[in-house]
């Protein structure tokens, strides 16, 4: 039986990479070679800026996947395109399955039970018409919400369980004000806490073959106690790092997301990956036309500091 | 200079109405009549549902549009048939708003403030190609999750400022799990009250003619004593109140939304009007296939229920 968590970690061994490259393609940031093709053509600029961010996705999955297993797409950014912008998130999902990559669709839903498995259809689900499944997004995972409590998100568990998808519910996230409601203390308790024993309550129901739960947490914070607090609520719960690199996300805060046998957490950077190559360094040592080596490098580079982490946390358990 | 609320308030005198009709289509629940026609054209499920909703939200928006002046659309219903289904959202958007209608796109977003510059750009904004304006979706207002803190909600509130459109916080959802997190007490002050004293706060800059703010909040509960106090921290909030009918929301309760002038509140129903001729009593009057009657008939009940309870809220006013 298909199951998420057993998918991930053997994705990661294989690998050997505990890296997300998160696909959140800004036109404003793609390179100029790419980006001129777009207002060539005539029609929808919505539309001809979509089909040039599909190029450009396509572009960086080739480059990555000899590296890594995971994708993360924040579909803001695709949503930002209107209706056009939503075929090249599900296209991007569609290309970069073909070339075996684990998918993440960083959608941060959650509503009303009623529409929460409106929702869960439509992100880990699929619909039947005349006997055929039609997928509207084949994610392996998403993120969620949890502002509306365990009803909203038990939908999202549901479907998880019988199609093996994962879920990452926002726990503590990586923004300045996330401390406003997420670090409010109820009845010596914070809410991030409080979320966190629901996580891995939800979570026990889907432990895979390393004792992990496809129920995992969206973690982040600049304090490494509020992380090591949260690794022991959420035991086996999966972290979804997010901004390594561009949200401030350190190492050493970094480390704390992993258990002591070097499993536990997966790291996602965007901007540091896919826009690599207007970075000063990688800038001046490879120039704009050869963007493609400077993302690659940004890649192994990343990948070889998480290692030397992990490989930190195993020998000094904490 | 455009306003949201100034718009809202005109809409809802001239009308003389201030209900919210729900096009939260799913197509199981739509007239046999038009849905039949969905699966004779060959092609995408997908595409062939979405088309089949379009059809039923013109002849939904066709029927409501001399009773209200305002719609809302549940994004979920839409994101369920994928880009097709966000075209239909599109689509729809355009069509309500050809007939005059205000309307409110209910998609619950919020993200750090990166990605969620990206959404406000989506659903409130427009990116220029070319030196054309193009603009995914032309909602007048929307709905937000504050989770993540006041970092994730100020660039929705910015463009709401420069464009003239709405924003309504989830402060209480009407889902019984909702008390999980939204009623935790920290420090004497409850979650949703937290977050609706943030809400006032915000909407401090965008007050309108009639003393109202283009911020506003979404307000439900099945306890009128936590209506009432919402209403007394948020005394310049337009409260958009989901669920009449459908959700449980008591015409009680409803009423401790309004103020004495008998403004601010605007209350949705979506099940309760769009399926009106699946209900046992329009069922037998009607029959099937006279779907439209029902429906029109069910807005204008649910019209003038609300229309006699703000008449009770301003002779006796609490």
């Amino acid at each position: 039986m298909k199951s998420f968590i057993n998918q991930l970690i053997k994705t990661i061994e294989e690998k050997g990479s505990c890296s997300v490259v998160g696909l959140d393609p800004q036109l404003e940031y793609i390179p100029e070679e790419i980006r001129k093709t777009a207002f060539k053509k005539k029609g929808s600029g919505l539309k001809n800026a979509a089909e040039t961010i599909f190029d450009f996705n396509k572009q960086i999955i080739n480059i990555i996947h000899p590296h890594v297993g995971i994708v993360k797409l924040q579909i803001a950014f695709y949503e930002l395109l209107g209706f056009w912008g939503i075929k090249v998130y599900s296209d991007t999902i569609k290309y970069a399955k073909k070339k075996g990559l684990i998918v993440i669709g960083d959608i941060k839903r959650g509503d009303v039970p009623h529409t929460s498995e409106a929702y869960a259809v439509a992100h880990l689900g699929g619909i039947k018409f005349n006997g055929k499944q039609e997928t509207p997004f084949e994610v392996d995972a998403i993120t969620v919400n949890p502002y509306l409590g365990s009803d909203s998100i038990l939908p999202f568990i549901k479907l998880a369980k019988k199609n093996g998808k994962g879920v990452f519910i926002l726990v503590r996230t990586s923004n300045p004000s996330s401390k406003e409601i997420q670090d409010l203390k109820c009845k010596n308790k914070k809410i991030h806490q409080i979320v966190a024993s629901q996580v891995n309550r939800w979570g026990k129901d889907l432990i895979g073959e390393k004792g992990y739960s496809s129920i995992g947490a969206v973690v982040a914070s600049a304090n490494p106690n509020i992380i090591s607090n949260l690794r022991h609520i959420m035991p086996n719960s999966y972290f979804l790092v997010p901004g390594y690199g561009a949200q401030g996300g350190r190492l050493k805060n970094i480390m704390k997301c992993f258990n002591r046998d070097g499993y536990g957490a997966i790291v996602n950077s965007s901007r540091g990956i896919i826009y690599a190559y207007n970075r000063p360094a990688w800038k001046e040592k490879h120039g704009l036309k050869n963007w493609q080596c400077a993302v690659e490098e940004a890649i192994i580079k990343m990948d070889k500091e998480l290692k030397e982490a992990i490989r930190h946390v195993k020998g000094h358990p904490s």
